[in-house]
């Protein structure tokens, strides 16, 4: 309906997660009837990440250094390295400000189905770290899903041929939560998980 | 918390109407970790459209035409010409296919406060199309908002100084709602302007 530039710009929006077809319309009108010093800049900054964004080499996170800023800090606990499905991950465990150690990212987690095996979610970078014997335990914090669950298996059992620790984040009731909003599976997970107090 | 050129782009994508923190950093890993193509593409659209797209030299809305794919249609009805606020509302009016004449897109509306007086709504383009003689009625679609009607008071005015037809568009409760749901301002309206039949 627009003129075919525009209308090329509204199809491209859509490839952002969460954007239809009228979000998107509202989007490319803004930017170019309101703020096409925004547009410019997000074309640019969009065209460098693509060109420079790469996988930190030590724990697979995107970055566009060599290694990432964890990483790169040599004063976090070599001990403990946490393992987790993609880079948004990291930043929800790190705002949480409770973990010290490092990080490895798999950037998606084991399906067959998908064609995901361990080679796609770097087991091979993995084992060779588990096999240099600095990391003491091996925190597992995949998503509980089916797919979350079997990587959890899968690497545990790696972990555990290699004499090192393993331990799993704890699923249950969220602090704060109510009992009577929780779903079903949620509650029935943290009965049978009960712990002695 | 992510990389320099990550946060930057997250950063960026906050420059999108309705795109919050939050959003802006799942667009942005989303593009990085699995759609880089879609990236790279809107990238390129977006520094395309931001060159090329002007308003159209008729009707002010927005093409990278000289002349938009309305304004270049030689068989529309000439006599009729519909001011409305944005290129959006354009495509509003012509998706209902109850129109057949031309378009005006002011680009805003008069908003002295804003600084936005008649010649940043193209008035001087829009009265010397009044003066060519060849539009017979004016229908006026900007907004039913403070700054609309004014707007459409003030193009009314000077229509009618040319001897043009001017109408408004009809407002008032929305075909197929419910009375109870409409709010008392679109009520009160309904009730002061209603038609004998």
């Amino acid at each position: 309906m627009f003129s075919p530039l525009i209308d090329q710009l509204i199809n491209s929006l859509r490839h952002l997660p969460g954007v239809g077809p009228k979000s998107a319309q509202r989007m490319a009108l803004h930017l170019l009837e309101r703020d096409r010093e925004g547009a410019q800049n997000l074309s640019e900054v969009l065209a460098k990440a693509v060109e420079h964004v790469h996988r930190c080499q030590q724990c697979r996170t995107l970055t566009e250094q060599a290694l990432c800023n964890i990483c790169s800090n040599a004063r976090r606990n070599r001990k403990e390295l946490c393992i987790v499905e993609t880079p948004a991950d990291v930043i929800a465990i790190e705002t949480s400000a409770v973990f010290s150690g490092y990080y490895f990212v798999l950037l998606g987690r084991l399906s067959p189905i998908d064609g995901i095996g361990p080679k796609e979610i770097g087991m091979d970078v993995l084992a060779s770290r588990f096999a240099e014997g600095e990391i003491e335990e091996v925190i597992i914090a995949t998503n509980p899903t089916i797919e979350g669950e079997a990587t959890a298996h899968y690497i545990s059992e790696r972990a555990k041929a290699q004499g090192i620790k393993v331990s799993r984040i704890a699923h249950g009731i969220p602090i704060g939560g109510e009992l009577e909003y929780v779903d079903g599976g949620t509650l029935a997970h943290a009965i049978s998980r009960r712990q002695e107090i």
